[in-house]
């Protein structure tokens, strides 16, 4: 079989009206602005000397994490601080032991050279954030208590959310005059808990790439290995909070773009259910789509800071007070599951693309350690994965691709490989009749009592799958949404963790078998196509549990239960 | 101004392509059958003899639940049992004082003499009811307890819900050979708590009309005046719970069909927040369209009994964990709040179609008794009613009636008067782009949370509204939807409670001002028009109380504070 090209599978029709260069000149001069904004951004006092020319360390697969900890980048205070988890953090504050300020500035050091190393923020506002800091340490030093459960937490942001009195974009070029008003509603309810913003970060053009390529500053880079990147599209939430950047972060998610991030970078990831966390306010060409609901979550290096974020956001937030389309479903405290009562379902493949070496290799050891600590676990091979995706995909695109046109169009802006493949997604841009668009949501609204029932007729507690068919990809090499797109037709609320595992060249080869492998579709041949076991050291395994439609709470407390067992702590690595 | 014809409102082309008179003659003798088996089905020894033939009680208004009362139609042990509380009911049953099957002999004839007066049932299964409470009795015998927390309690249903080994059609023709393999989940979990079934109940062609009409049993009548509808689309049930004809009834509701037939036929209702009840199982045009959502919900006599209904079945039934589109929030006990920590915004006139007298009556005195008990009372004007209107009659159709049509052209049978009306709601059967469809849904959440920010500002915790700028129309001669729309398009939970006022032709006359009324719009106008004092004896006045989205329980908490205020008790009617 011949290796396939990208391009072949794009038709080339639908992308015409998008781009026009010359509209786009107009732009170049507010592109060049906003990325000398952002360099001027990174101040002495918070940054390195890299060790080599980016490019040259992108070209040896660096890894700036390890860097960090071998070159001892950081005090042993900053280190203490930004090692700690949000829990630890906030009770630390709130008992006088740090204060907001000096929080701020250690972790205004590690985001800084998160950002140097892997082009991972948008904007980095470190006075402002010293501001709040002090304002926080003046409030509890007269009031003798904290502002809130959050006080002086750094936490990151995604971009595309509103920003008083900032450029919200979202990855357009078209929308860099678009200085919003007031804070989107969720970024709004952290910062009245206590946080303390500092840095917004990177996304790709249009939001719908597992990766993070746009026309303004460009991608971003694992902080594992600088050639990878890492994911999309929170891509920056990935490489900030998988760095430990950002005490905690908030990233959106309508097809993996929080887990994907989260599960590359070598960090925790929760897409929650619906309609729990407020999506009011901000950027992106999914407003009045609700047939894959978008959401946005939390982005942390434990398990417990996830539940930390959702238990302070949704029970003292209140969000559906100013935002009805918000559930005022109060988040549950789970005691951790028993591992001797849980029972899992297990994809080792999903029947779409076959896991990659790695991968195939982490299950495996997963599996081994949790029925070695007493959980059962079953094979789970998920029913009609084809029509899933294909139904996900023709979701996305039912407006005729109108709305992403609307917004690449204002610019006329070059269109970046992945967004051509995403426009192509489903019948691209061709209109769907809303009747259309009304059979759709009856597939998936089947699909999601088929995989209930199954929950329900197996005994099964959660489900545990691949994030991706491989561990992170190259730059723009990343095609396959079919582990994580999965739970977003059927809105399971999805946690990511880490294995504790690394992609190793010399272990994770192709056995002989592939050489005769019959591929099942074309986007698993190009899947497997890119994977050269050599270009992908040391990249994090990070893996979903799912659950039940609004069981998040407990699709968490399984998670530390799982991390437990697994023995992964992110605080810890290349210590 | 000349006179309104509602026919010079329909544009005649959407209408081509429905009806096939050829086609339609083969259905004829499905929907004879269907009468025969209807007809049959009126046991003698639960029915009783008309006073006059039923054309001759239309036309002179004969009220038949008054009937009931004045002639003793039932005896006192009967009439202790039919005019019990849901709540007292089960509670009795589970003491032994009442056994299931007296207690469904009971409804059973006072159900059939609601048929005899109104039409209400499609089915009547009394034999089927009476095996299922002699199963219960066995049951209470033998463990010394209930099934379930609904054991015994007779519960009607709106037939669209699939019920199992029975004909569901829904109100269309063409599913006349439509046997439901299972119940609804909604009907089997009511049965699972023990609730008895013996009779479906009426609905309108295509569930989208006020009123009841199709052709397959023809129109349902109000218990209070014949010559009135008992309003729709959950016709039926509005006519047999406001008779007294079964304990709970079962409806749903996507513009006022819950809510409609509640106020007009003199008992009360709950339109839920979407997602709290299961619409699986069952024939509606509406399968997949998610911009309104639809719902089904309770129908009673007391506002306990709403308590109880959606109590058990959230709280016990769990229906999320077979249907993952329903919301697992608990139903919160709520204590009834006291009269003077309440406040309240009443809308008088929404702007569009301004109430008749009996309403406008209705609601001074409602007002008059609330301020009286201490309720905070102030004036609301809902904004940008129109738009709100326009928005949800537009997203009703925006298949451009692909599905109606797909219903009703299976057996080609005639359009009745109200369906041409609705299929000519927003654009008609002009197809909608999704990209059109996305920019309506952004309307409708902007305008929950405009709503949601004026309770806030204000802070108000309810609003009080006509639930029809009329009281019960004429058959066929209900055209406005605004008053009960409004809340579905915000998805604010409401609640229909009996204000204890009937329309009076010698008092609720229209003032002199009226003849210099300027209408603001045709709809207004055909509305105005229609209202003779002389044609709408004796019909009972229900508000809407609404609240906001999923606080569902303060809003039944409030009802009962409202109802006791205004000292209406339904079992004690006429009495």
């Amino acid at each position: 079989m011949s290796k396939l090209d990208y391009t072949t599978l794009l038709k080339s029709d639908p992308l015409e009206g998008y781009e026009d260069p010359e509209k786009f000149k107009q732009w170049i001069p507010k592109i060049e602005k906003y990325r000398e904004n952002l360099a001027k951004s990174i101040l002495p006092e918070y940054s390195v000397e890299l060790p080599k020319p980016i490019d040259e360390l992108i070209e040896e697969q660096f890894n700036p994490l390890k860097y960090l900890y071998d070159e001892k980048l950081l005090t042993e205070k900053e280190l203490a601080i930004t090692d700690s988890s949000a829990t630890d953090l906030v009770a630390k504050i709130a008992k006088g032991e740090y204060t907001s300020t000096e929080v701020l500035k250690a972790y205004a050091k590690r985001a800084t050279i998160a950002h140097q190393f892997t082009n991972c923020a948008l904007e980095i506002f470190i006075d402002e954030g010293l501001k709040r800091a002090e304002f926080l340490d003046e409030y509890y030093k007269k009031n003798g208590k904290t502002i809130g459960p959050l006080h002086g937490l750094p936490i990151s942001l995604k971009e595309h959310m509103n920003y008083r009195g900032k450029i919200t974009h979202a990855g357009y070029v078209g929308h860099l005059d678009n200085v919003a008003k007031d804070h989107g509603l969720t970024s709004q309810i952290l910062e009245d808990l206590g946080a303390v913003f500092y840095v917004r970060t990177n996304q790709p053009q249009t939001l719908m790439h597992l990766d993070s390529n746009n026309n303004i500053i460009g991608l971003s880079k694992n902080p594992h290995n600088l050639l990878l990147s890492s994911g999309g599209s929170s891509s920056g939430e990935g490489s900030i909070v998988g760095f430990g950047g950002s005490a905690l972060g908030v990233g959106s998610d309508i097809g993996g773009s929080i887990r994907g991030p989260a599960a590359f970078s070598g960090c925790i990831g929760l897409r929650p259910t619906s309609k729990r966390v407020s999506l009011s306010g901000g950027v992106s060409a999914g407003s009045g789509q609700e047939s894959v609901p978008a959401v946005i979550g939390p982005f942390a290096r434990s398990v417990e800071d996830i539940d930390l974020w959702m238990k302070h956001y949704i029970n003292d937030g209140k969000p559906w007070v100013n935002d009805a389309s918000t559930l005022p479903l109060l988040w549950r405290d789970v005691p951790k599951p028993a591992a001797k009562d849980l029972t899992v379902g297990v994809i080792y493949d999903d029947g779409f693309v076959k896991p990659t070496p790695p991968i195939q290799r982490a299950l495996k050891e997963v599996v081994k350690k949790l029925e070695a600590a007493g959980v059962k676990v079953v094979e789970f091979k998920p029913p009609k994965i084809e029509l899933a995706i294909q139904t996900i995909h023709k979701m996305y695109n039912c407006d005729g691709n109108y709305m992403q046109k609307k917004h690449l169009s204002a610019s006329g802006e070059p269109l970046v490989k992945l967004t051509k493949w995403n426009l192509n997604y489903g019948e691209g841009s061709k209109d769907l009749t809303v009747a259309e668009n009304r059979q759709l949501n009856i597939i998936r609204d089947d699909l999601k009592n088929e995989y209930t029932k199954y929950l329900n007729d197996n005994k099964i507690d959660f489900f545990i799958s691949p994030t991706y068919n491989n561990v992170a990809p190259q730059s723009e090499g990343v095609y396959n949404w079919s582990y994580t797109a999965l739970w977003n037709i059927l809105d399971f609320p999805t946690l990511v963790v880490q294995t504790g595992i690394y992609q190793d060249p010399a272990v994770d080869k192709w056995d002989d078998g592939q050489k005769n492998y019959e591929y099942r579709n074309q986007t698993e041949q190009l899947e497997h196509e890119i994977y050269d076991p050599e270009k992908f050291k040391g990249a994090p395994v990070g893996i979903q549990i799912s659950g039940r439609r609004y069981f998040d709470e407990d699709v968490v407390a399984a998670g530390k239960t799982i991390v437990e067992i697994l023995g992964t702590d992110l605080f810890k690595q290349y210590q």
